[in-house]
C-alpha cells in the first residue's frame, strides 16, 4: 500500500528535498507519494517547516506523526490542532554544522580577530590569555549545547553549563533558577543553546546580563526570544557587554529598522548557525516514517508538557 | 656555586620575565644569578631572543648552552660565532596558542565569518559546507602543525599534510619536493606552519600557489620567508587565492607601505599567533639548566644541520 506523504514547508526547502527525500524514503523501503497538497484525510504522515499553508492539523485526521524538518519545534508545538505525535529533526549534520558555528564564534571573540579585520594597519603585539584563562557559559546542555561545550573542552576552554533540569557532564553544572546566576558568574563568554519555552524566554534579561564579568560577550545561536532584545542593547550601551553575536532573532529576518543592524557590538549572523542538510535530514524522516509503520517508537519524539 | 645567567633580549622581555625566570630557576633547585649584563668569559647560560646587543657568542667561552625563548631559532641558527649547545623553546602553552589560533582563523574562513562583521544590512541565508567537506593542507607537521592538525580532524576537517621528511600521521602526509602538490592538489585552506630553512624557503611561490582549489585561503602563522610576497599578490589578485591570513612576514614590524596592508583580500595579524608565556617558558628555561647541571640531555636541542 502506498503511502500519502504531504510536504508542507516553503517552497526553498520543497526545492531542495523533492528529489533526496522520496529518494531516502524509497531506500528505506517504504512504497510512498511525496506530494505538495493532498486530500487532509487521506494523508498518513506529514513532513513540516512552519509555513503559513498549515495552521490547521485537524483535519488530518488519519496522519501517523508530523515529522519536522527543524530541531526547534516552538512554532508548532503550541498549536492546539496538532493532536498526532511530533518528531524534531536531531540531523548528526545539525551539530556538527552548530559546534562548527559555535567554535569559530567562540574562538573569534576569544582571539579578538574582529581587530585585524579590515583594520587600519596596526602592529601592536597584545596577544589573548590562553583559552584555559578564558570562562565560557553554556546555557542549555541538550544534543547541541553538549556537542558545543564538549568541543569547547577539547580545545581547553574554562565550561560550565546550565539547564532546566539537573544534567550530568564532564564539566561544571547548574540548574533551575537558582543556578542561573553561579552559572553566569563572572564568565567571558554566555552561549545560548535553549529551546523557546515559557521558562527560558528573555533568559537574557537586565537582571541576568549583569551576572558575566565586564566586558563578557553573548553568542546565541539559539533561538531569539531568549533574549531581551532591550535589556541587550542597554548592557552593550553601558559597555557591561562587550559584544553580541546573535544568529537568531524574535522576528526573522531581522527588520531592517532593528538597531541591532546598526550597533557597533552586535554582529547579525541571518540564522546560519545550524541547517539541515537535506541528504541527512531525509534520511532521519524516512526512518521514522519506517518505525512508524513497523510499531517501532519514534526517534526524537515532542514531550508536549515540556515543549521540546 | 652560583652560576651566571645572562639574560640576552629585548627590554620588554626582561620586563616580563625579570621575576618569574629567576623564581623558576631556584624552584629547579639551582642557584644563579640572573642579569642583563655580565663578562662574557663569566657566563654559565645565555637566555636568548634576538636582540642588536649580542651578535657575537665567541667570546662567551664558558657558556654551557643558549637557550632560546622562542620556538624559531632562524635568527641565531646561522650565526657561526654561536658553537655553544643551543635549545628552541617549546612551551606548551606555544602549542596551546597556536592551536586557538589556527583552529579560530580556519573556522573564520570555512564560516566566512568576514561576511557579517561590520557588514551592511543583509540577510542571505547561505550557510557553509560542513568541515569534513573542506579539505585542509598543514605545510609543516612539527609539535605544532601536528598539534594544530589533529584539533582540525577533531572539527572534522579533511586534512593532510606535508613535511620534508616523512612522518606518520593519522591523516594523509606527503614528503619531499616531490609530494608537495599532492598535498596541495585542490586543497582550500592552506596553513604554513614550517621552519625557515633554505629548503622551506618561498615554499609558496608562483608554481605552487596553482595547485590549490581555485579561492583558496592561505594561513601563515610560521615564518614570513615561507611565501613568496610578490607571488601570492599576484594570485590574489587574479583571484586564484581568495584570501591571505599572514601572522608572520619578511620584516617585522610589516613596513607601512607594504601592500598587504591595504590589499582587501589580506588580513595582517600582528605576529601573535603564538607567544611564549613567561611563566611556562621559564620553567622550560629552568629544566635546562638543571638538566645541563646534572649532565641530563639537554631538551628540544636544535640540530644545526637542519637548522631546527
Amino acid at each position: 500500500m502506498t503511502l500519502n506523504v504531504l510536504f508542507s514547508a516553503p517552497d526553498m526547502l520543497w526545492d531542495q528535498y523533492r528529489e533526496v527525500l522520496p529518494r531516502a524514503i524509497a531506500a528505506a523501503g517504504i512504497e510512498a507519494k511525496v506530494t505538495r497538497s493532498a486530500d487532509p484525510a487521506m494523508v498518513d504522515y506529514i513532513v513540516y517547516a512552519p509555513n503559513p499553508n498549515l495552521t490547521d492539523f485537524a483535519p488530518f485526521t488519519k496522519a501517523k506523526a508530523v515529522l519536522s524538518l527543524f530541531a526547534g519545534v516552538d512554532r508548532i508545538v503550541g498549536n492546539t490542532t496538532l493532536t498526532q505525535p511530533l518528531c524534531r529533526l536531531v540531523d548528526p549534520a545539525l551539530a556538527e554544522g552548530m559546534v562548527e558555528w559555535v567554535t569559530g564564534q567562540v574562538l573569534r571573540h576569544h582571539l579578538h580577530l574582529d581587530r585585524n579585520i579590515g583594520a587600519a594597519p596596526h602592529w601592536v603585539q597584545d596577544a589573548p590569555p590562553l583559552a584555559r584563562h578564558r570562562k565560557v557559559t553554556m546555557l542549555g546542555l541538550g544534543e547541541l549545547g553538549m556537542a558545543c561545550a564538549n568541543m569547547l573542552r577539547v580545545l581547553n576552554f574554562d565550561v560550565r553549563g546550565w539547564s532546566r533540569s539537573p544534567k550530568s557532564a564532564p564539566f561544571p553544572t547548574f540548574h533551575s533558577t537558582e543556578g542561573l546566576r553561579d552559572a553566569l558568574f563572572d564568565t567571558d563568554i554566555v552561549i545560548t543553546l535553549l529551546p523557546d519555552t515559557p521558562d527560558t524566554r528573555n533568559i537574557l534579561n537586565a537582571q541576568s546580563l549583569q551576572w558575566p564579568a565586564d566586558g563578557a560577550v553573548v553568542i546565541n545561536p539559539g533561538r531569539g526570544p531568549l533574549i531581551d532584545d532591550e535589556a541587550l542593547l542597554a548592557a552593550l550601551d553601558a559597555g557591561k557587554i562587550a559584544h553580541a553575536t546573535l544568529d537568531v532573532f524574535w522576528k526573522e529576518p531581522l527588520p531592517h529598522d532593528h538597531p541591532y543592524w546598526t550597533h557597533p557590538g552586535v554582529t547579525v549572523s541571518p540564522h546560519i548557525a545550524s541547517v539541515s542538510r537535506p541528504s541527512s535530514a531525509s534520511e532521519i524522516v524516512a526512518e521514522n516514517i519506517r518505525r512508524s509503520e513497523s510499531g517501532e517508537p519514534l526517534l526524537f519524539r515532542v514531550d508536549r508538557a515540556r515543549g521540546y
